[in-house]
């Protein structure tokens, strides 16, 4: 997506240890008409036939799975990371690693909001190694729900997540893939 | 607003140790469509002129918070909690006690985000004893902007946040306060 190219371009930085940061539009100060616009691009690639849900997990990628799910007319839902008092009863639970929290989460999600036959699409912000999406593919298929596809706006394609997603058979749009930096700037990859 | 009361009242539960449950609609699955109706509620009752920020906190406000930046064509800013590694450089930050998660958290925000002279409204979707709004406004202080007005969506009147907040003198603006709730179901204020 040549608009989010361009802002990663002119506003992002990487940082040691791969970070990459674009926390000015994206996941600390949000644009949100760009997000609109990443919305109408996922939109136009995958195939939204009884969407039931937009699924994230907190924190970054509530934001444009927000915009997603009223683009696409859907309840958006997050799965909480590790266990607070406010969740009752039955939940799917995924555990995986935080890289940036260097520690194990759980994902849960309530079993009320998702059911066997459900139609869902994963948004995230960033993937890298691909924790927190395999922890979402997981209480999907717990729920026996589908996974129609998986959004994500930015991918750093130097690391491992992208490659084993696509592996796996999952339908994957990165909108932006880093594949790395130099002197130049940053290396999109051509999709 | 007489449509979020009706959720409340159709869909809510108030569990033991006074947590109001809406997870149905507004933190955990959450209804879009009832999030831009907030978000043309409180742009009827704030002076939004000149408005340069919506500001508010991971996790749960960001789904409210985003519509709300996008209604009023403003960026969206959320303070994080805790520190990451992926924020460099200068922060304001505000120490809160957190009663979900029964201890101290440090809400941060990046100097670079949010100036002096900035107009900031403040939105999150829960109110009760006011830790979380309490931080914020001390990050507005901090970077010497001005708190234009609170915007939340469910105040629970029966804890102290809210009195607090308006007895010094913040323009606070409560979609719905919970009073209580007895057989008869929830109790909202007369606002």
């Amino acid at each position: 997506m040549q608009l989010l190219e361009e802002r990663i371009r002119n506003e992002g930085k990487i940082l040691p240890g791969n970070i990459v940061k674009i926390d000015g539009f994206l996941n600390h100060r949000v644009d949100t008409s760009l997000l609109r616009a990443m919305a109408k691009e996922f939109g136009k690639h995958f195939d939204l036939t009884g969407l039931t849900a937009v699924l994230t997990v907190e924190a970054s990628g509530i934001a444009l799975a927000t915009i997603c799910a009223e683009e696409y007319h859907v309840p958006m839902l997050f799965a909480k990371k590790a266990k607070s008092d406010n969740i009752e009863g039955g939940l799917y639970q995924s555990e995986i690693y935080s890289y940036t929290y260097k520690k194990k989460v759980t994902l849960l999600l309530s079993k009320e909001w998702m059911k066997a036959g459900d139609r869902i699409l994963i948004i995230d912000d960033f993937l890298a190694n691909g924790e927190a999406l395999r922890g979402l593919i997981e209480l999907v298929e717990q729920a026996g729900a589908e996974c129609v596809g998986i959004g994500v706006a930015v991918e750093k394609g130097f690391q491992p997540g992208g490659a084993r997603i696509r592996a796996e058979g999952y339908d994957l749009m990165s909108l932006a893939i880093i594949d790395g930096a130099d002197e130049n700037g940053f290396r999109f990859r051509k999709q």
